[in-house]
């Protein structure tokens, strides 16, 4: 299977990296809306083309990987290239999935193709999660929980105010809420019980303790990011940042909890989660799992839009379904 | 959908309850093999029927729900009446799901109708989630923990020994294992240190304490079942048993860890877990949803034999795409 990678960031490393790991695809192009001479990937071999030139190399590419963001990127990039290539994205602006979603179909149906649109963890594996446990038990409840992990909305909100060089910052499920969530309590959980947010700041040189007293109280009062959270806020040096937060682990918890028996006598809990070091090599992981599925659905006939809900699981092994059956069922 | 049943065990039982928790099942009848007049349901104005009438009731059926033991039950009933019904299983013989498999097949792909086997969450959810995160972790190791809860087969295996009135057996995983796995730690772990094993026993009346360390070395010396676990064996009295131990809980892990990243330096967890208060409560809810994506593949002209693997999530839902897409993803 024959991989391209439009966009090579955080993800579009990412899915370079996954490749690598998976035996029947290859990656074939990386293109780029910068100066191609200016991007250097790490497979021997491979080229970083102009984003102008993608269509020249249409018939090299099975399955196209767009890694732009959601914001302003995906919702014209995913439906573009929808027209000319099969295509998977990890369009993550959940109120906005529907429209994305419509404006994609279109795309695919008419020029044949085969697209899945918010591909990765959440959405993504979470979101299967959440099917699978609403299906099995009609009468429940749903939580999810996120972290401990690095939010990069969150440190960038940061990193916008005056006098931060530098942040970061995690969010951390509270331990109690889990535990009554687990104990099929069916608590109403406010967002302040659901999470905490945990910011390591490095400061302008020169700040007084002045500046640093508004910076903290500039974060913990920020609307939407931390107004609603109990927030820390701990000042450190870039090198301190540097060497222990370089990283961007993330994970999470999908629990629904529900009943069963004549008399719903019975409590059940289904808990999902994840444990990730790098959150955009993981997703890049689940990615190139579904592009896999994308392509066999292609050969099959089975055009347009897709998401993770349309997929049959068998699709995405690299095993027949002779050996899935034998060894993992 | 019209949901027929055929035994009425706990199995049968449980999906008379979960059928009365989806709102577009209808149960329209329980065939058994003992003489109907025995057997009472209890949902208002269904009929117990005779197996040997089944056919009778052909076009009242839209999937048979096949509750028969895995041993010498399902290898007959599952093909046999995949020639006249949808139908669905929860065989278990892992080593023989393939020759299963095989047989439903044949049968229904002749008879136009589908089949899926092998339902419930042990195989069934778990197997799901041990492809699926095979597929977005491919160089990573998998592990799978039982419990806490009742295994029928040590439970019935402790009261066949002489002098033992009824027992119940709790298959519990080891928390230190658990804790191994979930550190990246890779440990290979021997049976003994997966599980450990918690007998209570209600020996006979009038055993003496001879009888006792005879049934206790009875138990913990049984090739397979217990030899090569660390059991306990508890003697309790026949009430204590029935006030304590009555239910059928169960559950289980199923964990992958694995490696991403260019030089696969980033670790990932992915665990799965279940809390059941009652087993055949929770597998015969997995069934109904998974019943429902049998009906409509069915009504698409999918024949033949499936597992969970072939079946597209959203297809168990009783949500529209639009609506699974906009809540869930």
């Amino acid at each position: 299977m024959k991989i391209a990678i439009l966009g090579y960031g955080n993800l579009g490393k990412g899915i370079e990296c996954a490749v690598k790991q998976n035996s029947d695809c290859e990656l074939t192009a990386v293109f780029t809306r910068r100066d191609p001479s200016t991007v250097k990937v790490m497979t021997p071999g491979v080229k970083v083309y102009s984003v102008d030139d993608i269509l020249n190399h249409k018939d090299e590419i099975d399955v196209l990987v767009i890694c732009g963001g959601s914001a302003t990127d995906l919702p014209k990039q995913t439906p573009e290239y929808a027209k000319y290539f099969n295509v998977i994205d990890s369009f993550d602006t959940h109120a906005k999935i529907p429209e994305h979603f419509a404006n994609v179909d279109d795309a695919a149906v008419k020029s044949q193709h085969t697209a899945l649109i918010s591909c990765g963890w959440d959405p993504g594996l979470f979101s299967l999660n959440r099917l699978y446990a609403n299906c099995v038990l009609p009468e429940g409840k749903d939580y999810t929980f996120w972290g401990k992990g690095v939010s990069q909305g969150h440190s960038d909100a940061i990193r916008r105010i005056k006098g931060v060089k530098d942040a970061r910052q995690y969010t951390v499920p509270v331990e109690d809420a889990l535990k009554k969530v687990r104990a099929c309590e069916n608590p109403e959980l406010t967002t302040r019980e659901k999470h905490t947010r945990e910011c390591f700041v490095v400061a302008e040189e020169g700040a007084t303790k002045e500046d640093l007293a508004r910076i903290e109280n500039e974060i913990k009062t920020m609307p939407n990011y931390f107004a609603d959270y109990d927030t820390t806020v701990n000042f450190i040096t870039q090198e301190e940042l540097d060497r222990n937060h370089k990283e961007i682990p993330h994970g999470g918890f999908v629990i629904r909890t529900g009943k069963t028996g004549w008399d719903r006598q019975y409590n059940n809990v289904i808990e999902y989660s994840l444990k990730l070091d790098s959150n955009p090599a993981f997703t890049s992981s689940v990615i190139v799992a579904y592009a896999r599925a994308v392509y066999r659905m292609n050969q099959k006939g089975d055009f347009g839009c897709k998401t993770v809900f349309d997929v049959p699981p068998a699709m995405l092994s690299m095993m027949s379904a002779e050996e899935i059956r034998a060894h993992l069922l």
